[in-house]
């Protein structure tokens, strides 16, 4: 089962947009066991849409297209596949009613332009875009699937996951795969690789191992072939239990799992809250924990303590301490943890404090040095770490490591 | 002067890695005037190698390959290269030198596939690559240049820059593209159009617009096509005045401008300090303004009052406000305004209440109600919009109408 992805829009060509579309269509289909031949991204014009789509069609039965589908008069993806399939626009009414009932809960007047978003070629599936106003198209064609998405990633990939792989497994017979992924955080992959060593060459044949580094991050994706399902749960569980036992203090969480939510469902469990003071971060490890819908049953706030005056008068760290130790220091960070816990009244705290950069290094504590703490009524924990020059990866990495190092000590409270 | 680009290796089909090197070879052809006419990622095979080649140098005169350059046995670039132009591999010996000498330095012992790394086609020129060991190679056949780069990122872009533009340059005379893009947000990209119509109607037929859209911004991309630069540009920035008159105050911006950026820029030259106090958005305004280098010198702080306890705690709104009004409302919004910047002594602040969803909504204050307010010593400005069930969108809506809020602010406070 061969399938073709093709990219629509100059703004790829000129590389304003890197093409992020493709590469997660191409993990979704490698997922189900539909394997990509190749992916392709042209330019907004006629000839090159009916081209792609001519060759696509002589080596795929699945061709994917993705942009050119909005309210907009550069896109003409849609009047090229009524070109392409020799057919004509038609309006909607199911889509009419949507596009319409958005711009009403919205309190916005419907543009011509918007009506067009109804109108499909006559030939097509119309796949539901629960998130937005361009609606997907599904053709089959000569033992073709078309499928056109558009090009905003998040209304592309709800349509992708709760209309076009249903339809597709629905179609098809696919081989079997299992995928099972693992996730840990925290140590490098060169490291990782070394540790699991002996693991990963006893593998047999029909089971690979894939490392998918992420900022501070590596997802261990195993994937298994065979025709028997219960055969292959049974063995990678094994292989998985084996791997615990190797790298299990650095394991989060398996599949979709996100550090936020695994330590939001820590604390939903045992009933406890959580507040963050945060300095280097500046706000970035609250944005992960609200990210999470239900958080506020745990999350009750944070104090963003960018400038000193903030640590001092806010989270009341004494001016003494950072007078003596600087703000980027154990006593520092390890006071605003347990002073934004009292003040906000939680049962948790995660503080961080360092050099985000590129300004404000010295030769003590250069760019990239991180103070963080986690702080129960029991106990404090604190670690420096230095994540290098890089602002944007630094302040990932903080959170990650405040994230995590929480997690690690509610597991550890939770057991005791 | 058409081009292509192909990138080669599995792990770009199945998604294990997104191909930003084509996007960024795409930027830099663009800014010489070299069209890219369409990007293609195929897999590690002979088949598909020679098929790619066949076909792109039917329609380009530039071809452009990244990846399959490595010492493993799954790179057969090479090999292919020399089937498809009928020649074979031989050793290079100023690559040799320079290979053996980055393992000497390294005090690496040298491995039969490091020596394979000196082959290279008969008929190429080699490319020098000072950051590896896999050599770029340079090809002219019947008019058409072949280029092939090793696919590490910063390999393939010091030889890009420092070897092929230069090449590039001499070799032809290249057309003038002019590319300005004009940074707006809060306005759909049906409104635009709306808007801007008779100014699109009227463009030339060498200026292109493209739309470019997301989450709550859209950017506007004219391309001007010709021989004469000061005449393209004098162009451009006649059309861009126009567009100003028409919907200037949705313009934030142009090129790489980022929103929280143009704001810290306003409030650097202007001496003022900022706060946030945020419900709904959770931290993600202070994350946004301090992922800017240099925003400590106008950021103070945050107060994150997910739960009302923090609002009415540390930011002292008074409890009968939320009684009456409700935390979503206006009268809260503008008391966490007001009183976040009294507390922390900025200048000015922005505070959100919202219902991020999925619950929390009610028929009065449906999911995706947000209240968002701005002070100043001056002034409060406040306003209420309905984002939509989704809560990310949600989030990331709330933070860009914040900051635009404020810049509007900023830029009439000024002004005045």
């Amino acid at each position: 089962m061969n399938s073709e992805i093709i990219t629509i829009g100059d703004e790829l060509l000129i590389g304003q947009v890197i093409d992020t579309n493709s590469a997660w269509i191409g993990q979704e289909l490698s997922k189900i066991g539909v394997k990509v031949l190749q992916k392709k991204s042209i330019g907004d014009t006629r000839e090159a849409i009916l081209d792609a789509l001519y060759k696509a069609s002589k080596k795929s039965s699945i061709v994917i297209l993705t942009g050119g589908l909005g309210p907009t008069k550069d896109d003409i993806t849609k009047h090229t596949l009524c070109e392409f399939f020799q057919t004509q626009l038609v309006q909607n009414e199911k889509v009419l009613k949507w596009v319409t009932s958005i711009f009403t809960m919205r309190n916005l007047p419907m543009l011509e332009s918007n009506n067009q978003q109804a109108m499909v070629p006559e030939n097509c599936e119309v796949l539901w875009n629960k998130n937005g106003t361009a609606p997907g198209m599904w053709f089959k064609v000569k033992d073709v699937i078309y499928i056109s998405l558009p090009g905003v990633p998040f209304e592309m990939k709800t349509i992708f996951t709760e209309e076009v792989i249903p339809k597709l497994l629905q179609q098809f017979q696919f081989p079997t795969i299992l995928h099972r992924t693992i996730l840990t955080c925290n140590i490098g992959e060169s490291f990782l690789a070394k540790r699991i060593e002996n693991l990963e060459n006893e593998l047999p044949e029909h089971i690979k191992l894939a490392y998918l580094p992420s900022v501070g991050m590596v997802r261990l994706r195993f994937s298994a072939y065979g025709n028997n399902l219960p055969i292959l749960e049974n063995e990678l569980t094994a292989i998985i239990e084996k791997l615990y036992k190797l790298i299990g203090n650095y394991i989060y969480g398996e599949g979709d799992d996100n550090l936020a939510e695994v330590l939001g469902k820590l604390l939903l469990q045992s009933k406890k809250s959580l507040a963050t003071a945060e300095s280097c971060s500046g706000g970035y490890i609250a944005h992960q924990i609200t990210s999470i819908p239900g958080s506020s049953a745990y999350f009750k706030g944070a104090i963003i303590s960018y400038d000193n005056s903030v640590k001092i008068e806010q989270l009341q760290v004494p001016a003494n301490i950072i007078e003596s130790n600087g703000a980027v220091s154990e006593a520092c960070v390890s006071t605003m943890a347990n002073n934004v816990r009292k003040l906000l009244k939680t049962d948790y705290a995660i503080a961080t404090s360092g050099v985000a950069g590129p300004g404000g290094g010295t030769p003590e504590k250069p760019v990239g040095t991180v103070w963080i703490a986690v702080s129960s009524e029991k106990q404090t924990k604190t670690s420096v770490f230095n994540f290098g020059d890089n602002r944007e990866r630094t302040i990932q990495r903080t959170a990650i490591q405040g994230l995590d190092m929480l997690r690690k000590l509610l597991v550890q409270e939770n057991q005791s």
